[in-house]
């Protein structure tokens, strides 16, 4: 079957390597012949670290579109303006799609995923959550029996790297994050990463996916790790736990869910809780298996490569993929407030708070804050009572 | 499609159950219609836990195989005669299989894919390694691009249980695998279990298909975890290290492996030292995704009912899923002596041993046994060395 690849970034570089260097035992243990025909980018007079034929690469995405000949555009320029166009058009010429743009999934993914399936094609996405990490295909084909209660993982690589080097050397969160800048671990505008709206779009697809409804991106709850000082780590080890930028959903009703991406206070007796740098680890709640866990690269030219590679093989030997139930249009997913939800807390509030005259006791003083564990009470009631504090911090804990 | 199940023990009351509990949100998720035509057993005169028309129960398989309205057979009665007969004779009657029967695949994987082939029908097993957790569909499918070199883990509940119940609470092997007889975790005779001969099975499977050839069970390396005393685990303790039993695969070269079951010194940074009770865990070594890990139940009736559908959804929405590359009868691997490779050792000798005219220091001294760690040497090496030494326990180290 020839593709074309749109987009010789890190990892369209990735996938054209990795369909190079593998053709043949890809072709041994799938049957799939997959060949590259379009590796299309602005910018192709350049070097690449591995040989191949290049008189594949074009400049001009419109000729991949316009090729009868071909049957998969792997779409890896990112963003959601182009790569939108780009997949509409190729969807509209019949041809199925292959991606690892979370965004686009994330906000644009009931309106694909409808004109993917009026034109009787696939719409794969393998590397928009987790990198390396089998967790789509998983999820939507080997628990298929499940009905999944519960996600939560650690999904944004460059936070948990961040979060990571604090608690292992003692360092503040721009410390880290300069550190992390430096290793090409995290972007010039670091926003998407640290502020959890990466975590979001991923978890909004795994949830989409868990549910078969759409869940609306702008309503869910998303906060980042800015605000994790070396005061919190160090009380959260106190604890004998770890914070984690936690990206979780709860299913609530048959119509509901509680969605939301927050740094949370993981113990220590859960995997979760080690795992470090830019791994990434999923977990899972289904009814008949009860706790699954996924765990590997989150990122990174090789670990992507080797997701998009893996879907575009599923289409190459099962021809179309059904995606009727996934990001269904018709069955809309209310995001319950997790502020309203009582739950266990850890609460770090400056010394002017009068402790004396709240219900809570201390836990620990670290400088000039008070640390308290709060049981259950929603978010909601704890902000009425620490109002006052001149700083506060409340996190969620996850025993 | 129309199936029939043939053994209701625990695994196939589960399927039936899901299969008669799940049948809408299978439809709605996967598109499969499946219809359980008949569900056999010796003894079907019995009560079951939920309901379901009883007139699809049977006492002779033979209805099954005869039946050409029946595209799939589910073997669950287990065992290695019998069910190599039905198995045969569905396969012959151009029946896809779905089983989750280890032993018969570890031992006559080769001589079964090639049955299946011949008669142009599929042969799936996701639950006879793990149990509810997905590994053998993200091996075969989703890491497709990789060279897997090596495989590791936990693939044995009630051995695991055992460690787990004999650290936290300081048993004996035998106090602990009184416990787990009484839980229902070890059978009459442990032997499988305990022994390394379950784990021995499951690691086989995963080899076979990561190299795509086959690997005689007899030739392996299986030491089981009877020998292990509270005195292992402290000292391990004493290591921020647990001891597990693990099962592992390395490749060596393209036609050799390393392939053992052994209980091994984990360190306490690996996510496998904090794998505890039934759960098993599996980690994987990609060209090209580097490390991932697959996390959960090994066994039990909902989770393994949850992998066996999930084998008979993906024939049902596949219609046939080649299998020419695994249990490849070709291309035989041969197994590497582990005894013979250098490695790191924990070392227990009774001290009558003299050490001091061995090149080992000692690291511990814990009652009358010297504790030893020894690096870059192999186990025949070791053995040599200690061979006059009363009583002596070597286990490898997982740093």
């Amino acid at each position: 079957m020839k593709i074309g690849i749109i987009g010789l970034g890190t990892v369209g570089e990735g996938v054209l390597k990795v369909l190079v260097k593998e053709k043949e035992s890809i072709f041994e243990k799938s049957r799939a012949k997959v060949e590259v025909k379009y590796a299309c980018d602005l910018n192709i007079n350049r070097d690449f670290s591995f040989d191949f034929d290049k008189s594949i690469l074009i400049d001009d995405y419109k000729k991949v579109i316009a090729d009868p000949e071909i049957k998969i555009v792997v779409e890896l320029i990112g963003g959601e303006t182009l790569a939108k166009t780009i997949i509409t058009e190729a969807f509209r010429a019949k041809k199925s799609v292959v991606t690892a743009n979370k965004a686009l999934i994330a906000k644009h993914g009931v309106e694909l995923f409808q004109i993917a399936k009026e034109n009787g094609v696939s719409f794969l996405f393998e590397a928009a959550v987790g990198g390396g990490i089998p967790i789509v295909t998983p999820l939507m084909e080997s628990l298929v029996a499940n009905t999944i209660t519960e996600i939560r993982g650690i999904m944004n690589g460059t936070s948990n790297y961040i979060l990571t080097k604090m608690k292992n050397e003692n360092l503040s969160f721009d410390e880290a994050l300069k550190i992390a800048s430096e290793k090409g671990y995290a972007e010039a505008d670091p926003t998407y990463d640290v502020d959890g709206i990466d975590a979001g779009h991923k978890i909004n697809i795994l949830a989409s996916l868990a549910y078969g409804g759409s869940i609306k991106f702008k309503d869910m709850q998303l906060k980042g790790i800015r605000d994790i000082s070396t005061i919190d780590i160090f009380a959260a080890n106190q604890l004998d736990s770890t914070i984690k930028l936690i990206a979780s959903s709860k299913l609530f009703s048959e119509t509901s869910a509680q969605i939301s991406v927050e740094p949370t206070v993981v113990s220590n007796n859960r995997i979760l809780s080690k795992v470090d740098d830019v791994y990434n680890a999923i977990e899972t709640i289904g009814s008949y298996t009860d706790k699954t866990l996924f765990y590997g690269k989150g990122a990174g030219m090789n670990p992507t490569a080797s997701a998009v590679v893996a879907d575009i093989v599923k289409i190459v030997t099962r021809n179309h993929i059904e995606s009727d139930y996934f990001f269904n249009s018709t069955k809309v997913f209310e995001i319950v407030d997790s502020n309203t939800i009582k739950s266990s807390y850890y609460i770090r509030v400056s010394d002017d708070f009068d402790i004396e005259k709240s219900p809570f006791e201390v836990e620990d003083k670290i400088e000039n804050y008070y640390i308290i564990l709060a049981e259950n009470i929603s978010k909601n009631e704890i902000d009425e009572i620490i109002k006052d504090a001149k700083e506060k911090l409340v996190l969620k804990i996850l025993k």
